[in-house]
C-alpha cells in the first residue's frame, strides 16, 4: 500500500474515530451517576390500579375486625403484630416498620362496678344518698346479644370516655341535643336545672360539650342517647334493623371520648413516651365536668346514674412502616389510619385499614420484586388510641415535630373508608385538589353504569368553581380523625378519603351502628359495601394519589387552588362584615391587597412551572420549586394566633365558631367584639386577628414569589 | 477498489466510528445541563482576601459617621440612600437592593423641654410640687463640646429611650448597680427607698431593670451613669480622656434603650407596616416603670428629675441587598449590621457598617465582571433602629418568618466591628465554629508577628477542648445585637465577630465612648485602629466565611460540635443539679439518654459526609445531607417553652437566671423551685423543662439520623 494512501487511511480513521468521539460526547444522552429525575409512571399506575383486589379487602377486614380491638387491649396488641408482620414480609413487606409506644391516659368503666342508670319511683330526699325508691326500669348496661359478636368480656360496655365518676340522682330533663341554646331555651321556659340529669340526644354539638353546657346551669349529670330519627331515618323494630338492615338495633349505643381536646391529655405538646413530664390530674383541663353517660332508654322521671370510668396510664403503639425514596428520601408522603375500635370497629376504623394493608401489599409487592421504588418516600402509619382523642398521630406529631413539619409533601387519611357505597367524599385543603381531581378522573365509578369516580362524584356533591366551572367540592377539615394534627398542628396539607351516602336516600347523621357493638363484618359485608367494590374504589383513589404525590417530578399540589379560598373567605368579610368593621374605623384595605399578593404570586409560580415542565428542567431546580409549594400551607401557621386552642394554629381553618364563613380568628373575633364598644379588648383582638391573618398571607405570597426576589 | 476492501475499509471505518462513539460517551466526562456542581474556589477566595482594602474601610466609615445619625433622623435616610447606591451601582453592586419601611414607635428627649437633673439645697415639703429651694447644681445637659462634633442640633441629648416622663423630686440614694441585691442591701441597711431618687451606674444588670428593680422599693425616679472605674481604667481628667487618649472624657454620657424586650413595642410578632394592629399603649409591658435618665454627675443630696420624654411613631428602613445563588438560590446566607447610631456612631454600628459596605463592594465587583457568582444567595442587610430594641431586624423576621426560618443557612453578624485591636472575638452557637476557624487559620494576623488571626485569637480566648485540644473559645450569643432575633426567634445559626481588647490591658466594661457624643471617625482613626488593620482583618474573616458557607458543596455547619455543649450542659446538670433533682425524685436519665442520642447521630452523619465527600456524589443528594445540617438549629426551638419570655424559643440559649450553666430552662426553674417543697408547682415547672429539652435533642438527633430511618 502506498504510504499516501496509509496516510489517508490513517486521516480518515482518525477522523472517523474523531468524529464517533464527538457523536458518542455529545448525541447520546449519558446516564448520569444520579438517579435518573424519573417522573411518574403511567405503566406502573396501571399496575397498581390492577391489583388492588377487592377480595383481599374483605379478607383483612374478616381479620381486622373479628375481634373487639379497643386502644391498648391485648387485641389491639395483636393487631400490631400483625401490621409489623405484613410490613416486614419479605415478598410483600416495606422497607422497614416499627412500633412507636407512648404511655398515654384513657379511660374505661370499670370492670367489677359496671355504670348504672336507674329509673326510680321516687327520689330520695336529698341530701340523703342511700336507697333510691322501688328501681321500676334499669337500663341496659350492654348492647343486646343479637349476632352473638355482642356479648363476651372484651365488648366494652357503652360509656362516655374521660367523664369522671359519681352517683348523682336527681329528676330527668329532656334538653334536646345539650347545645348552649338548649340550655338557655330550657331555663327561659322556667325549668328548674339545678340538681337534675339532663336527658340529651347526639349530634349538634361535640360529645363533651353537652355536659360542660349542662354543668354551667348546674345539672347534675348527662345522659345522652340516640335518636332512632337521628341516626335510623327513623326505624327501631328489631325486624328493620340490623341484621335485617342496616339500621341500628334498639339496644345499641354509640360510645364516644368526650375530651374536649385531642392528644394524651396529660401531655399537651410533649410526646408521651414515659419519661416526659405528666400534668397533675387537678391540672388537666378538657374533660367533662360530671358525669356522663350514653344510654338507650329515654323516659321522664327520676333518674339514678352511676358512672365507675377509671382513668389508667396505659401502653398504645403506633406502627409506622416506609418505603424508602429512591431520589428524595427525605421528602415524605404519609398516609394513615388508626387502629383501635371501640368494638369490633369493622367500618370504624378497620374499613380503612383493610384498604391500608392492601395498599402497602400491593407496593410492597412491586418494591421487593425490584419492579419499582419511588421516588419520594412512603410512610404508611397505623395509628393507636384515636377513640379516645387522636392520641397516638398526636403524640407522633410531638414526637417528631421537626422532622414532619420540613420533610412531609402530604398526608392522606383514610380512617372510615366506605360509610356507604354512593359516593367519593374528600375532605381537604386547597392544594390538593388537582391531584384528586387527576387520579379520580381515571379510575371507574363501582356503581352502575360507565363512569369515572369523578364524574360519579360530581353527582353528589359539587359547586362552581370561578376558574374550572362546575368541579366536586372538596370539604374542609375539622378535627373528626388523625388528619387534625397534621392540619391544624403542622401545617401540612391533608386529606380524609371516603365512599359515602346518597343522602336522598338516608338522612342518618352517620352510619347507623357507629361506634356500637353493632359495627361488624357481616354488617359490612351484607349491608354496606357487598362485594367491596366502594372499599376498592377507595383503594384505587388513594393508590393513585400516593403515587401521583411520591412519583411525580413537580409536585402534584396546586398552590393557586388556595386563591378561590381566599377570594370567598375576603367575599365573606367584605359582605357581611365590612359595614360592621367600618363603623369601628377597621379598614379590611391591608386583606384586599394580601389576597391580591397571594393570588399574582401563585399565578405566576404556576406559570414558571408550566414553562420549566416544557424543558428538561435540573432536578435542583425542580426540587426548589417543589419546596415552595410543600412548604406553602406551612406559611398559614402561627402559634399565637389562638392561644386558648390547643394545637390549632392554621390561620385559616382553625374552628369557626362565628357566623361568617370567614377566615375564623376573624370570624369570631366579630362574634365576640359585635355588642361592645369601639376600642374595647374585643375590637382589639378583631384587629389582631386581621394583622395575624394579613401577615400569613403576606408571608404566603413572599414564599411563592420567586426564591431570589428581596 | 474491491467490494470487499470497500466492505473492509467501510468495517473498519464503521469500527472506528463505533469505538470513538463508545470513548466519546464514556471517557469523556459530560458537561451536564444542570449548572456544574460547584464549590468553593480557593482562587476567588484569594481574589477576595486580597481586594478587601483597610483605606476603603475607612473612607466608608469618614462618610457613615461625618453626621450623627439616630434612628430614622434626616441623615439616616440619607444612609438608606447610600447603601442603596452602592448596592445598585452598575460596576460594584449587587443583583438588587430595596429599602423596606416600618412604621415604629421610638422614644426622644423633647427638643423644646430637655430633660434636667437639678441638685437642689432643701427638698420641698411633699405634696407641694413647685419651686424646689435653691439650685446649687444643674447637671450638664449635653457633653462638653470637645472636638467640634460634641454640639449642634443632630446631637441627641443624653437619655433614657422608652423611659417615661415625669418630674419626680428626692433625696438621692446610691444604688450601686441597680441590681435587686443592691435595692435589698440598701434595704437591710435600713434606708428608706421610698419617694428617692435612685443614681446607679451603668452595668451588672440591663439598663431597663435598675428602673424595675428600683420603681419595687417605691424608688420615684433613676439616675445612671458611668463609672470611670467602669469604663476608663479610674482616669478621668480631661487631659488623661479623649482627643489625648480612647477614655470618656468627663461629661460623656451613655445613651441607650430602657426597654426591656426587643422589637417594635407597638407590635409584638407582628411586622410593623402601616396596616399592623397596634398594642393600646396602656397595654404595653417592658418600658421603665419610673422616669429614668442617664447623667455624668454624682452627689448626694436632694434631687430633682425632669423628664420630658416622648413616644414618637416613625419610619424606619431596613435597606437589603441580596446577590442570587448560581445553584442553590433558595439558600441565604445572610450578613448584616445595624445602621443606625446613638450620634455620630463612628465605632457603633458604623465600623461594621464600613465592613459591609467594602465586602459587598468586592462581591459585587466580581459579580458585575462576570468572574463569579455564588452557588447560594448571599443577602447584605442594613438594620434600622437597633439602638431602640433591634428593631428593624425583628420586623424583618417577623415579616418573613417562614421564608427565613426554612431557606436561611447562617446568619452573619458584624456590629461594632472593632472595640480595640488586640484579637478576634466570635460569639455563636456551636455548628458555626469549624467555618470560623477555617477561615481565620488562612488570615494573616494585624498585630506584630507572622501570626494567623487563628493563632493570634488562641492567645486570648483559649478553651481545652475534648475533642480538638487547646482551640480558640467561642462566645454564646445573648441579645446584644441584632443576630438576637435570628437565633432566639427562628433558630437559625447565628454568629456576631469583631475585633476586641487585650483584657491585661484594659478593665473597661465597653470601649470608653461606647453610645456617647465622643465616638466619633477621629476617635477611631487615632485611638482604636490607627491604619484600619483591625477592620480589615474582620472584613476579610467575614469574607471568608461568606464565601465558605455560600459556595462549599458541602455546608461547612459542623453539627456534631454541639455535642461539647450539650455534654457540658449535662455535666453541669449533673453535678451541680443531680443531688437536688433526686431528692425531689427527677431523673436526669432520659437527658443522658437524649444527649447520647444526638452525639450518636451528628457522628454518624459527619462520617457519612466524610464518604460522601471522597465520592462525587449527586447534587441532590448533598443538598438533602445540607438540609439536615441546616435545619438542626431549628430543632432547638419550642415557641411553647418560654411563654413569658417574648421571642426566647431556643431551649439552649434562652436567657439563663440560674446559677447553674446549663440547660437555661432547667436552670431557671431549678433556681425558682429550689426552695419549695416537692409536689410545688415549681417542681411540676422543673419537670415540664426537662422534658422540653428531652424532646427538643430526641428531635434534634431524629433530624441528623439518615432521612428514611423510621
Amino acid at each position: 500500500m502506498q504510504w499516501t494512501k496509509v496516510l489517508g487511511l490513517g486521516l480518515g480513521a482518525a477522523a472517523l474515530l474523531g468524529l464517533g468521539i464527538i457523536l458518542g460526547h455529545f448525541a447520546i444522552p449519558k446516564k448520569a451517576n444520579s438517579p435518573a429525575p424519573s417522573d411518574l409512571d403511567l405503566e406502573i399506575l396501571e399496575t397498581v390500579m390492577g391489583q388492588l383486589d377487592a377480595h383481599r379487602i374483605r379478607e383483612n377486614l374478616r381479620e381486622l375486625s373479628r375481634e373487639p380491638h379497643l386502644a391498648s387491649s391485648p387485641r389491639d396488641e395483636d393487631l400490631v403484630q400483625l401490621l409489623l408482620q405484613r410490613w416486614k414480609d419479605p415478598e410483600s413487606g416495606l422497607d422497614s416498620a416499627e412500633a412507636f409506644t407512648y404511655e398515654v391516659l384513657l379511660s374505661f368503666p370499670s370492670q367489677e362496678q359496671p355504670n348504672v342508670v336507674d329509673i326510680a319511683m321516687t327520689l330520695p330526699p336529698p341530701p340523703t344518698v342511700g336507697p333510691t325508691g322501688d328501681i321500676i326500669h334499669s337500663c341496659h348496661r350492654t348492647e343486646e346479644n343479637v349476632t352473638g359478636e355482642q356479648g363476651g368480656p372484651d365488648v366494652v360496655q357503652p360509656y362516655a370516655a374521660y367523664a369522671p365518676s359519681g352517683t348523682p340522682q336527681g329528676l330527668l330533663v329532656y334538653a334536646n341535643r345539650g347545645t348552649e341554646e338548649d340550655f338557655k331555651e330550657l331555663q327561659t321556659q322556667g325549668i328548674k336545672l339545678e340538681g337534675t340529669i339532663a336527658l340529651t340526644r347526639y349530634g349538634g354539638v361535640g360529645r363533651g360539650a353537652k355536659a360542660v353546657n349542662a354543668a354551667k346551669h348546674g345539672v347534675a349529670g348527662v345522659l345522652v342517647y340516640t335518636d332512632p330519627a337521628d341516626i335510623n331515618d327513623g326505624l327501631s323494630l328489631p325486624n328493620e334493623t340490623f341484621p335485617y338492615s342496616w339500621y341500628l338495633p334498639p339496644s345499641g349505643v354509640e360510645r364516644g371520648s368526650y375530651y374536649k381536646y385531642f392528644g394524651d391529655p396529660l401531655t399537651p405538646y410533649l410526646p408521651a413516651i414515659p419519661s416526659s413530664f405528666r400534668l397533675d390530674l387537678a391540672n388537666v383541663s378538657g374533660f367533662p365536668p360530671i358525669p356522663t353517660q350514653p344510654i338507650v332508654c329515654s323516659l321522664g322521671c327520676p333518674v339514678n346514674v352511676s358512672v365507675y370510668n377509671r382513668l389508667e396510664l396505659r401502653n398504645s403503639s403506633n406502627v409506622l412502616g416506609i418505603i424508602r425514596g429512591a431520589v428524595e428520601p427525605d421528602r415524605y408522603v404519609l398516609y394513615g389510619n388508626h387502629r383501635d375500635s371501640w368494638v369490633h370497629g369493622a367500618v370504624d376504623p378497620s374499613s380503612g385499614t383493610a384498604v391500608l394493608l392492601e395498599l402497602s401489599r400491593v407496593l410492597g409487592t412491586l418494591l421487593k420484586k425490584g419492579t419499582w421504588r419511588p421516588r419520594r418516600s412512603i410512610v404508611f402509619a397505623s395509628w393507636g388510641a384515636e377513640e379516645f382523642g387522636l392520641i397516638g398521630s398526636t403524640e407522633f406529631t410531638e414526637e417528631f415535630f421537626n422532622k414532619l413539619q420540613e420533610r412531609t409533601v402530604a398526608y392522606i387519611n383514610v380512617d372510615i373508608a366506605v360509610f356507604a357505597n354512593a359516593t367519593l367524599r374528600v375532605q381537604g385543603t386547597p392544594p390538593v385538589q388537582s391531584v384528586v381531581f387527576s387520579a379520580t378522573k381515571e379510575i371507574r365509578s363501582p356503581g352502575p353504569g360507565d363512569l369515572s369516580i369523578y364524574d360519579n362524584w360530581i353527582r353528589y356533591f359539587n359547586r362552581s368553581s370561578p376558574v374550572y366551572g362546575l368541579v366536586p367540592s372538596l370539604g374542609s377539615l375539622g378535627a373528626g380523625s388523625d388528619y387534625a394534627p397534621f392540619i391544624h398542628f403542622l401545617g401540612i396539607s391533608s386529606m380524609d378519603i371516603a365512599y359515602t351516602y346518597d343522602r336522598s336516600k338516608t338522612s342518618a347523621r352517620i352510619y347507623p351502628t357507629y361506634h356500637t357493638a353493632f359495627d361488624t363484618f357481616d354488617y359490612v359485608d351484607k349491608f354496606l359495601d357487598p362485594g367491596f367494590s366502594s372499599h376498592q374504589a377507595v383503594a384505587r383513589t388513594a393508590g393513585s394519589i400516593i403515587l401521583r404525590l411520591s412519583d411525580s417530578f413537580f409536585l402534584p399540589l396546586k398552590v393557586s387552588d388556595y386563591s378561590e379560598t381566599l377570594r370567598s373567605f375576603l367575599q365573606a368579610a367584605q359582605q357581611d362584615l365590612g359595614a360592621l368593621l367600618e363603623q369601628h374605623s377597621i379598614s379590611l384595605g391591608p386583606l384586599v391587597t394580601a389576597v391580591e399578593k397571594f393570588e399574582a404570586a401563585a399565578a405566576a409560580l404556576g406559570q414558571r412551572i408550566s414553562v420549566l415542565q416544557k424543558g428538561s428542567p435540573d432536578p435542583l431546580q425542580v426540587r426548589m420549586l417543589n419546596d415552595q409549594l410543600m412548604l406553602l400551607e406551612r406559611t398559614f401557621l402561627n402559634p399565637r394566633a389562638f392561644p386558648e386552642e390547643r394545637y390549632y394554629s392554621h390561620v385559616l381553618w382553625a374552628t369557626r365558631t362565628g357566623s361568617v364563613a370567614t377566615f375564623p380568628g376573624l370570624s369570631n373575633a366579630c362574634s365576640r367584639a359585635r355588642d361592645t364598644a369601639s376600642g374595647s379588648e374585643a375590637w382589639a383582638e378583631v384587629q389582631r386577628q386581621l394583622s395575624i391573618v394579613v401577615t400569613a398571607l403576606e408571608a404566603a405570597a413572599a414564599t411563592l414569589r420567586p426564591v431570589a426576589d428581596l
